[in-house]
């Protein structure tokens, strides 16, 4: 099944104390799009600006990314800029560059309207719910968001959540948007708005998977080099999206594999600037590190 | 085999959002313990002052905990004093009165020389070594230790871990002692310095526990009620050295096993003040919720 998507592509600016990365390509449906591909063909709906190099264009098509959706308008891409200090927990942004973002008014070409699955990544919930106005019958829709919609634009929020079958989400704002500091009971509070699952990320220390029945729990593989976090998040969203949308079903034990995966891709994120390592991954080295999660979690049962 | 402890006996007085509780017993030794009391028996090395009440003797005798070495000193007992916010995660100190704990001198009684398996809670690695000399020829050695005396006794406790199989360290601390931001690199760093195994805490998020050639993620329980998490790290201590004491062997099958029960104790201790749920906490709990840490973490492999 084909996955749509909707978010950012972005020129990021980032330092960390390993190094520094000058306007590399970024954005939540770029990592999506790239983490996804390894799985499922993906349409991208996003906008960029005239200084849009055709290199990242041919980068993303060859990696089976519909872009009939990405739209070209008058002037310059959205550019972020921050920095990561030694715990790489948490990206100080230093600067935002909305450019073409600030009027960005996603636009299904007609091919995409029958999408089975959506992925509505971190934008304005009105937005978001925009985009579902345009899809015909999506089987399936997860969407992440962040503090600055759960504060400014709850209401919207909580309406598009009643569209939503799977929320990824962070920790703190998961207890932000359920006003509860237990997670486990912000969980079930958030459950009650419409998702049928909630993905909690938790950064270095892996995410939480929570529906009515099932609570999941995914370490973050640990790693002994750490580059650049940027992205993570949305590499995790594709592999576990992208997973399911090559599955097909939703079943809890396709839903803790999928969870895998996506740690398994933002695993590899993390360990070069931008999309630098998915560039190079291959299938056998995302198989392998499945298997190294696998002997990271394993232990006995009682006798 | 029996395992010796020696560490603190303690009065706590505890604020967290939840409630309070004035004077409760507490203490590095006293959560280790009851705790590794469900798996092994227990010889306690400590001091308390005159006003330590019968009752609470009691309570660790008949969970056949060895009082034999438990100190009665002139003065007060010990008192701690902490408030959690709603996070729960860190403890604001608010009074430390250590009393007789100032003066502390390990003795070990005659029959307790012989001692397999040695716990050396939280105090002055100088203590820690002096127990050392006074076991004759202990199979496994465990410790923990603080951010307190890594900065101010590094010296001494760099000659303790020489002695050390296990040490048991929450993530920062971590850092701390390797000077290395990267928690894998400073494992790696620290286990140089004699130690096979490290069991790194993280609190809400579980622990890690490394050695040269295994990796094994554990997280803590997601609870809906966490009352108080004064002795998580201890309790975890008790279930892992305990169940490790029960089986007799440190095959890397069974130290992944004991942090799962030493994962479930704790996750147990934080539902009530002090020793409150421990006291009640049966037997048929503990496996039903070891499977419920099958059932937090299991998921199908690669086809």
């Amino acid at each position: 099944m084909e996955i749509l998507v909707v978010g950012s592509v972005a020129f990021d600016t980032i330092e960390t104390p390993f190094g520094r990365g000058q306007e590399v390509l970024g954005g939540s449906a770029t990592y999506f799009s790239t983490s996804a591909s390894f799985f499922a063909t993906v349409r991208l709906v996003a906008v960029v600006g005239e200084d849009f190099p055709d290199e990242h264009r041919h980068f993303l098509a060859a990696r089976n990314v519909d872009l009939a959706g990405l739209q070209v308008a008058p002037g310059r891409t959205f550019r972020w800029s921050g920095r990561y200090g030694f715990d790489l927990n948490e990206a100080q942004t230093l600067d935002t560059q909305l450019n073409v973002f600030e009027g960005f008014q996603p636009q299904l070409p007609e091919g995409f309207r029958d999408s089975e699955i959506v992925f509505l990544a971190n934008i304005d919930p009105e937005l978001q719910l925009e985009v579902l106005r345009q899809v015909r019958r999506p089987r399936l829709v997860a969407c992440d968001t962040m503090n600055f919609w759960i504060a400014g634009k709850r209401q919207a929020l909580v309406e598009t959540l009643r569209h939503v079958d799977i929320l990824l989400i962070n920790e703190g704002e998961t207890r932000q948007l359920a006003n509860e500091p237990n997670l486990v009971r912000a969980a079930r509070a958030i459950l009650a708005l419409g998702p049928q699952t909630l993905v909690i990320k938790r950064g270095e220390y892996g995410a939480l998977v929570i529906s009515a029945h099932s609570i999941f729990s995914i370490p973050a593989y640990p790693l002994e080099e750490v580059f650049d976090p940027t992205g993570a998040g949305d590499t995790f969203a594709g592999g576990f999206i992208g997973y399911l949308a090559a599955t097909g079903n939703i079943t809890d034990a396709a839903v803790r594999k999928a969870a895998v995966f996506g740690s398994v891709m933002a695993s590899f994120t993390v360990e070069n600037f931008s999309l630098d390592r998915l560039r190079s991954v291959s299938w056998p080295e995302i198989e392998g590190r499945f298997r190294k999660f696998q002997a990271l979690t394993a232990f006995e049962g009682l006798d």
